[in-house]
């Protein structure tokens, strides 16, 4: 059998309650809920191994048979993908868990691992003739979406919350989005996007409110089970605001189960870690619900946990629960010595949300949750210099260089 | 022939007299100028073949016979290299050069090309013992160096202008360098490190004050070659500030014409883009010198480019002048706007240095210097977003969410 002209993709399904939809236009929400992308497994499976993508270019479209883009058609690209698992072994120990790794999406094309998502998504967007995209976001997601906006050559709106990170404010503003401060929070810039699909004639790219972003963050599973060789780790601690990723990694170990390719029967435990000043999915999901209620007066340093409600809430508690997994709040006034503390024993460049799964770790092996021997994968969803306000720093000056006392700096 | 125990290295070698020197112990200046590291090429070509590096992971390490690091002993890595050749077809039409690629370093741990050098360097102090190190640095070279000291275990010393941007200071501090803010210019922070050498029992990592940096930067041109099949592009240029990634490059493609790996035989022109406001290397081609005299009151947006004096300024004036390539100072004045330009054309994010390049295409171009033809490389050595500084942005304010006034938005 050969690859279809449209691929592998069969349809698009709602997550709610299974409807079919076609997947050859352009779609959004089914009765407001996120929609997945199904694929002819069988079909993939009889023409795909790993060894092939194995001898492909270090991106990733080396997954392009499990992934929506048609053949022949051309992807928006920055070069994503293949960023690297490091080991961790010391600052697993401080924390309780020796065999830690630490998949690196700082070094993604604008230092986060927003790319992947939105990469797939701007893709698909002008697949489908979209001249003119949207999205809300309080951290990393614009400055990604503006990227991939210029790179698609289509014209980009972003919204954000007037206290989101300078840097995040600057990237989008650099790569030509129109950019807006919002005296609000993400939710409003949500509203102001929402409101304006008909006005602006835009398309409204926020978290799952399309299929394909789940495609592209889909691909941290597949990067990370090939890196292990299929062997899948025990348990994959990620920072959870929308939950696209965690939903997107859940969905690639199934598809790779029914592949065939994975090593082991086992799949890994997910962890979704918030901060307690912002923890509507570990609420839910102590409570035993699969929809999580927003939280109030959402407040955290780690911006890309700042998500009251996630439109995937079900989605991100269903996975955790199919995997065996926990949600996990750590405490907020924690998170900033635990980022210097990792970041200076490792030298990863590990954002502040990536420092809350440090906590979480310690947490769950505090209470026995997790074994001291379990293989540990903690995603570091990008890079600490993009977070200058919570960086603390008071540096001496040396106001005459020629008059250095060393042995005083020494003594520092 | 198998790989020996200290692997393919023969000895280190004066680059202004030819003096060599044992690589078996600690090296840093011979009578004040910077040394190569030399290789047993025969050797290497008899044992290794692309097709053998192609199979490798996607890390600077996959070239590894053709690197210092004896093997079995372990490099401290971050997961450094492969960063992807980007097309830029758009951006380059507008600058006359519509072959043009752009080599988006900013994918590299700490977000910049300074991760390759610093990664060799730190590698091979501690596989020779070094405890503690110090560097100066205007901009991207202490945080990398601050991460791969973390990473290495190793104490680590950092000297910077106090007006180095503020992400260089704060990527520093957050990795547990201890960091000092210099009330002066570069050679200011150069001569700290250098008096303190016998006081601090540190190791000055400055620019080709050690050999290895070459060899790290060298990784720029491996690469390069093998994602051009090995077909080198006519001309390469390359933002210089202390010049270590041309000079390595061009000693990356000798190394590979002497292996006999290269389809043609012509090289690539080599050109140094410097800001004219800190304009050394360009005068001294200029005028036909082989040293170039330090540039007083060095002043550019483009931190990297603010080196009034390079120690290895002959091996940059060589390396060009053997290419057939070029010196190009740019103005200073259009430096922000090319940056502008570009990262809004092609979505990539390209800092300060990396847009002077695109100015020194446009007059290369417009002085008919290169052809329309040419297959052209540029180096973006690191990401724009570590600028904040650098980056205009008076972004509109939207005070009350539940009234927008669309028609007014999109009118802007």
């Amino acid at each position: 059998m050969t690859c279809r002209e449209n691929c592998y993709v069969t349809h698009l399904e709602s997550a709610i309650d299974g409807t079919k939809l076609p997947h050859d236009r352009i779609q959004t929400l089914h009765e407001g809920r996120p929609l997945w992308v199904r694929y002819d497994l069988d079909a993939i499976k009889a023409n795909l191994t790993p060894a092939t993508i194995f001898q492909r270019e270090p991106t990733l479209w080396r997954y392009r048979e499990l992934l929506p883009l048609p053949p022949g058609a051309m992807p928006v690209s920055l070069g994503e993908g293949m960023t690297p698992v490091l080991p961790a072994v010391r600052l697993g120990e401080t924390i309780g868990a020796p065999h830690l790794w630490i998949k690196d999406e700082s070094q993604l094309p604008t230092g986060s691992f927003k790319s992947r998502g939105l990469c797939m998504a701007i893709t698909m967007a002008k697949h489908f003739g979209v001249k003119r995209v949207a999205i809300p976001t309080a951290g990393n997601a614009g400055g990604a979406m503006a990227a991939y906006a210029a790179r698609a050559g289509m014209e980009a709106f972003v919204f954000m919350p007037k206290d989101t990170p300078v840097i995040n404010q600057a990237e989008c503003a650099l790569a030509g989005a129109k950019t807006f401060l919002v005296n609000g929070l993400i939710n409003d810039c949500g509203a102001i996007v929402r409101n304006g699909v008909d006005t602006m004639n835009w398309f409204d790219l926020s978290t799952l409110k399309e299929p394909y972003r789940i495609e592209g963050k889909k691909t941290m599973g597949l990067e990370l089970a090939e890196q292990f060789g299929y062997d899948l780790p025990d348990v994959i601690v990620y920072p959870t605001g929308g939950g696209t990723g965690l939903i997107g990694m859940w969905k690639a170990f199934n598809e790779l189960r029914k592949l065939g390719w994975l090593q082991t029967a086992t799949m890994p435990k997910m962890v979704a870690v918030q901060s307690d000043g912002c923890a509507p999915i570990p609420r839910a999901f102590d409570a035993g619900e699969r929809f999580a209620t927003p939280w109030e007066n959402a407040a955290t340093c780690a911006s890309g946990l700042r998500v009251p409600g996630a439109v995937g809430d079900f989605m991100i508690l269903d996975a955790i629960r199919e995997s065996g997994g926990w949600a996990v709040a750590v405490e907020e006034d924690k998170i900033v010595s635990a980022m210097q503390h990792a970041v200076k024993t490792e030298g990863i460049s590990i954002c502040p949300e990536a420092a809350a799964c440090t906590l979480a770790i310690e947490k769950l092996r505090s209470d026995n949750r997790m074994k001291r021997s379990d293989r540990v994968v903690l995603f570091n969803t990008g890079a600490a210099s993009k977070y200058l306000e919570t960086i603390p720093r008071d540096l001496p000056i040396i106001d005459d260089p020629s008059a250095i006392d060393y042995a005083k700096l020494f003594a520092r």
